[in-house]
């Protein structure tokens, strides 16, 4: 009998349950003895030995469902070293529920966070695998991670409905999008929803070459323009505070988030009247598009395939357009960051559009 | 000839184009000979006689397009008293425009401001006639607007999302939908996406049952509770305030809006963390549905009829699922809210919503 | 104690969840103690005692979920009268299967089929609601049933993706919807997607004006026809044909459905080539949009009401935009047609659609 | 003044005009002088000299929308040796309408057939670079091609609906999906949708193969099977035809289209009833996806640096996930088939699909 452990980690996303099935429904066909533990809300569930074996047709129909169907919770590693609510040690809590059930293997599906408690685990013996999962694209190790599509389609459809209302006067439109580390989201939203103005937590800006911008719009005819701005977006000045500096200037300033903390510079900077848009955790929300189903239903069988092979110690990923493996200690504690002199980056404003960096235009 | 003028006023909305198709694909059906008059940006293009003779070829494939061919823009009617920038009479100006161009009558797509300044020009003498539009669903005379439905489409998919993305933690998340006066959007977005408690301008909530309403969730078991708020919720205590109390409250307290100054009460009466999501100016972009295309293309034919009827002063509307016309004087200057005690609100509240007015559940 | 039984009957369509749902969520907050028993696959679990005591937590996230939890059949009312597989009698086994469970009443949400059995079971002294359930929109009583507007979305958007594909040389698209007696989706459709030529049962068509409209398409410089055909779309000259010698007639052609037929048609008329679309049961399947959520949820209310009131022997119902009942007896055993002089159709004419019966246009 | 040329060829798919768009927005960025000659109906318009010099104007608000601005045609590679309606040279004349108008260069937006033609053109002399588009993803020489995704997505969709509405009876249904010579659409839109069979031109069927698997989800109590199967879905017995056999079978058996014929004899072998759903042009029309809309921005601003470097003969296409280019005179003429050995085909059969060419299952 194999005993497979399963949980999704951190914050939810698109195809986390298409991801699991895809790793059950191999099982179940390359191997008939098989039972499947899933563990609820994440680690907590592993701390807590709370968890069920999981029926064939708990998988069935949730191939494009939303969410995840174990629950998931975000418990950041620093606590992972803090006793819990018993008093008792988190990682030695997860070992034993591990040993307890003669699991075979843990599956663990989640994103950056989620990754450093699998590499401690993997480290400390037991037999870990995961799979890239966050909307937010900056796992290191992979070329995309599931949940991102879904999550550019979304914010896309966003941007979209503020083209087709925008029409009107000279109005600025901010549509803030997630991502406080990493600008993924925004930069691919962007430039699918045609926003002028890409404002990401890798390129500071300089609010005077976004007035310049806006201005540059204006004089050509367009009586508007739209900023896609990531949650982390940042000022030049910001990005040389120190991070302490920041911190005092965020909590000083008080503003809901980044996009009313833009719009409020905008609107002194240039007179011009600014909406914000802010989808939130909509972006995170609903059912996985079609690349993600593909890709985490790729990921998944690959991920039974090292199962069935006992081969441990790695997260499931994608390189140069293929399936492939790296191993968790090299993902661990990493962050992909979007690099300013990427490919990319230099098509999207060489075709025009502007990170707020640079003066573009001739 | 027949001269039609044609202008879309105030907020702009789904379906404004398939209207105009409707209204021009019946004229030229019907009549050998038509010219329609495209005015630019609403009243304004009608004030300084900015307009261009429409080509047939521009109703084709907009049936389903959002926004407005014609531009839009919003003239409150208290300016439209006041002169413009040259210092000449608006009204003057537009009754000016409409005779220099020997017009037959004037069609009108707009909302409740739009309304105020249609009836004064049709008390001028001019031939008017109207068509409802609104996301917001407060034109009075009509059942249903254009532009309703799609609306709620959008913000009902928004709610989705979130419920799929919700199944963590105690949390509490707000989505904020349109509506400063009415909330007929948040009513039946909120009920189509099943959202838990419903806070609308009609009906003041206690914060205190909006609280308990919450843990009653808890205390069943469910993790999360949803809120769909209007732009224009208020509270018990606040909808006691004169309006410059009110107006002084919003301004002492400065959050961006509603949705974050009930987050805050929330947070503060129960310790838990809340979510928002502001969808905002989405909700009258994108396409327009099936139900508003068509809705808009009957209420364009209508409104082709009245024109070869010589039948001018009258909006064309929805009454009891039919198509059919009331005078513009009777709709202008009302605003329709929606009714505690109607038959909807009643069975929202029987199926367990809660508007937070009152305990709900036994 | 209530107990109510629960059963969805004849093909599945979009919102029977949320029926349900709002039937339940409406009992459990009004009353203290209910049992709703789900019966398994329509009729059939009722004659054959196939039900399961319902939990609350299945009617919780089914809002938007498309098909039935319950499963549905379809048995024919002729069939209620043969004896079932083992010799029973299947109305009597209904009865029985009724009394031994002590019900209080059992609600049905099915369509035109359904409400004959339902109407049966009624006047046999059971106590039976309905719910209006069907794409067809066919059903006598109601203004409108939940399922229609999902079905109608879904259809327009394929009229509207064939639209932008449309653009090249002169080609005829015919796209097949549902609906073999009425043609009530294909009417609202095609106005929505702004198709050129609507063929439904109810008005009979004229091959000759059918090829004159596409030619006076191409004539006008538009390089494409887009027709929507109900299932039973049906030429003159079959409409006069006897039941029998229709039958043969199709027989003979041996057409797989009724655009590869209109097609062969118009090929032979105009020499024009002819691409088939047939979504088929795509139509009837995925998530209700949030029009028919609202609506089922707002029927289920009713329902729950009269289940409180024990005023059984209703359907409940829209009328003149409001949520009304109508006795069973009423419904059963007729069918909703198209009216050829409704106001839609004279609309839809008016703003220059074709339906096939008379030459258009000036 | 820098002179390009533009046209689209072949069938339309979604994302010509963002590909367009790309390439514009980007000339204009970083061009002072630039005139964008846009062809009508593909090589159609270069023939015979039809087209204008487009305005920046025309690329704003294209980029998602579906369809083509500068229409389309299909000339294929045989005919374009023939000389056209008036008796002059096809070749020769587009030479001359390059030369007459001092084209700088041709960008040709196409799929396989196109290819020929601009590699023709190209060895003629012209100065011409190719933007890879067709939803069949046969192109060789890159690793997908826009319109791919976006085609997916609907594909999988038309299968998420079948799936919702499948819930009943013992039934077959058969998606039909484009792809004559082909399998990459049926195969990513099988596995996102969840099919559970997908038949591929490149791996031939065995119908009893098939029909056990069928079989085999009916043991393990499924209701339904799914089977998504491409328009060029072939068995092994036809397989092994000669080219003109298996033209005169398909003639003789006279189907529609394959799903019709293997829904024939799949109800021939298990007595099993079978439904067929054919999206067909819905397959290529609607907005282009955001993935969809990111490539073909990339490839635009791609193109146009070729333009600016003077750089012709290539295709802009992606490698291993990166923007590259290929000479055209290797990718015209070959298509790129789905190879049966290949990572994803292994993931999906390890995964449980099943393509109809053996056993699958313990």
């Amino acid at each position: 009998m194999l005993r497979v452990g399963m949980l999704t980690s951190g914050g939810d996303c698109q195809a986390l349950n298409a991801a699991m099935r895809g790793v059950a429904k191999s099982l179940y066909e390359q191997c008939s003895e098989v039972e499947i533990y899933g563990f609820e809300d994440g680690y907590r569930g592993l701390v807590r030995e709370q968890y069920h074996v999981m029926k064939p047709g708990e998988f069935s129909g949730i191939l494009n469902k939303g969410g995840t169907i174990l629950g998931t919770s975000r418990m950041p590693f620093k606590r992972i070293h803090e006793p819990d609510e018993d008093g008792r040690d988190k990682v030695a809590c997860m070992i034993e529920t591990y040993k307890k059930l003669s699991l075979d293997c843990l599956v663990v599906l989640g994103g950056n966070g989620s990754h450093k408690t699998a590499d401690l685990l993997s480290k400390k013996g037991l037999n870990i695998l995961t799979m890239p999962k966050t909307i937010d694209n900056d796992l290191y190790g992979t070329d995309v991670s599931f949940g991102f599509q879904s999550a550019v389609d979304i914010a896309a459809n966003t941007i979209d409905c503020i083209h087709s209302t925008a029409a009107s006067h000279s109005r600025v439109f901010i549509v803030e999008l997630m991502g406080h580390k990493t600008g993924w989201l925004t930069l691919y939203a962007g430039m699918a929803g045609g926003a002028d103005i890409l404002l990401i937590p890798e390129i500071p800006y300089d609010l005077e070459v976004v007035a310049e911008a806006i201005r540059k719009r204006t004089k050509a005819g367009k009586h508007f323009t739209i900023i896609a701005a990531a949650e982390g977006a940042i000022s030049k000045e910001e990005a040389a505070l120190s991070k302490s500096e920041l911190k005092a200037k965020r909590k000083k300033e008080n503003y809901p988030s980044a996009a009313y903390r833009i719009g409020a510079e905008i609107l002194q900077k240039t007179g011009l009247e600014v909406r914000v848009t802010v989808p939130g955790h909509v972006q995170r929300g609903g059912q996985p598009c079609a690349y993600d189903r593909v890709l985490a239903t790729r990921l998944g069988a690959k991920t039974a395939e090292l199962i069935l092979q006992k081969k441990y110690g790695y997260m499931t990923c994608v390189k140069e357009n293929k399936i492939d493996i790296i191993p968790i200690s090299e993902v661990a504690g990493k962050t992909k960051l979007v690099d300013m002199d990427s490919d990319i980056i230099r098509q999207a404003k060489f075709a025009g559009l502007s990170f707020g960096d640079e003066p573009c235009g001739i």
